[in-house]
């Protein structure tokens, strides 16, 4: 990158991923309610609901982690040749990243469809090509696996998962390495915590019943 | 629009037709095959088939389609305040038209998910408000009829349905009719086989059967 000065100081992620955080919670995207249980889709129960495709209804937020991604991708070692979206919440993040990085883009649906036109990864597959993929969320990381599993399938090479959110979880990480798959969160739960406790959206006691449900996701409120 | 002069003069959209038709063409996202039919997905038989994501994957030709339909929007007689994409193929057009024109985005499914917690429309539901629908392909109109349906029941004004390429079904076209809905489309099949006769891709022989086709399109080839 002959065009940065020495001077060139890297972004502070940390803020970043604060500043997320705050945005999320701002909008209500995630929604913090340890007494009254959410049931995801997973049929886990969970203190903790978010949607970040809410994210798309505010464009200075929207933009802001368009502008992370892009931060996150232009850090990397490697560059990537394709920016791939994962159907369909990663889909308009991944669009507007590969626009503003001049790149073509893909995308990639967790598991094919019922019929038999509909390819599992849409757009032109590149054998070789370096990949990043883009995601809304993260829990399990299961969905995402199958993802790059396809792209892999495919003979394309997955330099990067990225997603706005991650809840952290320590089955995700595993997967995640395991796979040897670089993994990049714009922000977390640990900051979302944080943030949510310095704005007073929850108590000392909400955040006990946070943490007794990130050791075990799978099993809490049953 | 107090910004724009008098000699202002709007854009020749036929020109704009034909030039997205040559570059639909020009990566493939059009086959012509009069000869050795495609069976689409719906079971119909046909001599053509469109994959319009492969344009996700030429940035330029990405752009100008972006440019096309921020035109069309630009255009309406009514501003939009949201633009609403159909999942999958009108997401990320419809991400980066939001973005162009610095509006909030959401997203339509054309049928709910199987599981309870998946909404028919993500992100931000706000009644009252002005939709442009963007989807990427029209054929029998179905699966964007049900979208605008979704949208309309949760109190938005859908003010215009924008594809990316129609096949000009005269089916489709009532059924557009019967919901009051104003449809338009960046490129179509008059444009797409006026620039393929003209670049020499279908004979004359090849052109019959193309409107043969087009003629009774759920039974031709059966």
């Amino acid at each position: 990158m002959p065009d940065v000065p020495t001077s060139y100081t890297p972004p502070d992620t940390g803020h970043i991923a604060e500043d997320i955080a705050a945005g999320l919670l701002a909008i209500g995207a995630v929604k913090l309610s340890p007494e009254a249980p959410f049931t995801w889709a997973s049929g886990w129960k969970a203190p903790i609901y978010c949607d970040n495709r809410l994210t798309l209804s505010y464009p200075a937020l929207r933009s802001r982690i368009t502008a992370a991604f892009c931060i996150a991708a232009l850090e990397l070692a490697e560059q990537p040749d394709i920016i791939c979206g994962v159907a369909t919440g990663g889909l308009p993040q991944a669009a507007m990243v590969a626009h503003h990085m001049g790149l073509p883009m893909n995308y990639v649906r967790p598991k094919p469809k019922g019929h038999g036109l509909q390819n599992q990864v849409e757009g032109l597959i590149e054998p070789g090509a370096k990949i990043v993929v883009i995601e809304d969320l993260v829990s399990t990381g299961g969905s995402s696996l199958k993802a790059v599993a396809a792209l892999r399938e495919a003979g394309m090479e997955v330099i990067s998962l990225m997603a706005v959110f991650t809840y952290g979880f320590v089955a995700s990480a595993q997967a995640f390495e395991d796979a040897r798959l670089p993994f990049h969160a714009l922000s977390n739960f640990e900051q979302l915590e944080r943030v949510a406790l310095k704005e007073g959206l929850i108590s000392e006691a909400h955040r006990q019943a946070l943490a007794a449900w990130r050791t075990s996701p799978a099993t809490w409120g049953q």
